[in-house]
């Protein structure tokens, strides 16, 4: 298998992903969240969808058999393998906004959302079309009753992963996340490797 | 207070609400959903998000004192009266994909989805830039232990309503849903009105 590839603390990186291909993301340290988007390779324009994801995979928990959807009713992609089974679909990229929110005492940093937007650019991909990532092993509760949400350290030990394979040819935008709250007050690089058909 | 404007059963519509206006949304005869959303007036590109608002709001559940959030992290709608308090913004608007993946056995229909990028074409809003809807009245219950997702009949009376203050100048699309299971099979009108502020 091909080394994997590090995408530092805080960074972020876009790349192509061919029909067929497989896609690795790895906790190297454990308790890291990775940000991640997808778009259509032929036309950035059909992307990544939570609400449609939801909608066909009827849960907002997915895991090995559920696959991602795209805003035109397509899958993109279908989750093959996960070591974790614990990830959100619910919320979006940390940007310089919700830092000022979130950690008003802190440094602003651009956080997931200008690292995807910085790495997406060169795809056309524009801010304002960044939807909800799917934050692989970002662990969020969600209260059945009240509808309360509560983000918690991941459950991922070093060395997990998830795997997709890719059912259209994509651009892929991933991060190593920057946020406090979602990897437990500390940064840490993620890995990947692709793997072709 | 003026007379509401009606939405017929499976249909749609789209207008400009001014910051400050008064949205109130009626189910008139109970059990029916309505697909709201909402676009800055100023630049479309900014729309309202799921993700920045779970976020924000730090809850699913949404209902008075919630506000819905922007993909530009800027608050555009605050919900000021609630007769319901069961609402919707996981779920896409449903679609003639969404109705044959659901009802294969019944007639397709263009959905809410078709009825918004009607509405909002003149308001220069393309199909791939619809994100998930605030789906007024609309009853997903979500299992906090699986994550499984069921959509049942609104709780909504006949007059039950909810009202949203415009926190921005917006364009506003709105439908009375054309889904089976959102509103318990039976298709009925949605009235609107908007209160100057």
């Amino acid at each position: 298998m091909n080394e994997p590839i590090v995408i530092p603390p805080r960074h972020g990186t876009a790349f192509i992903l061919h029909a067929g291909d497989t896609l690795e993301v790895i906790d190297p340290l454990g308790e890291q969240v990775s940000d991640m988007l997808a778009f259509s390779r032929a036309d950035v324009r059909e992307l990544i969808s939570n609400g449609r994801t939801f909608d066909y995979e009827e849960t907002i928990s997915l895991t090995v058999g559920n696959r991602l959807w795209s805003n035109r009713s397509r899958p993109m992609l279908e989750i093959v393998a996960d070591s974790v089974g614990r990830h959100d679909f619910l919320l979006t990229p940390c940007s310089e906004a919700t830092f000022r929110h979130f950690y008003p005492a802190k440094p602003v940093h651009r956080g997931c959302m200008g690292n995807l937007v910085s790495a997406l650019q060169s795809y056309d991909v524009t801010e304002d079309a960044i939807p909800t990532a799917f934050n692989i092993f970002m662990n969020v509760v969600v209260d059945g009753q009240t509808g309360r949400l509560q983000v918690l350290p991941p459950t991922s030990k070093p060395g997990d992963s998830i795997r997709f394979r890719a059912l259209m040819d994509l651009v892929i935008g991933l991060t190593a996340c920057s946020a406090y709250a979602s990897n437990g007050g500390s940064f840490k690089p993620i890995h990947y490797r692709v793997v072709p058909e």
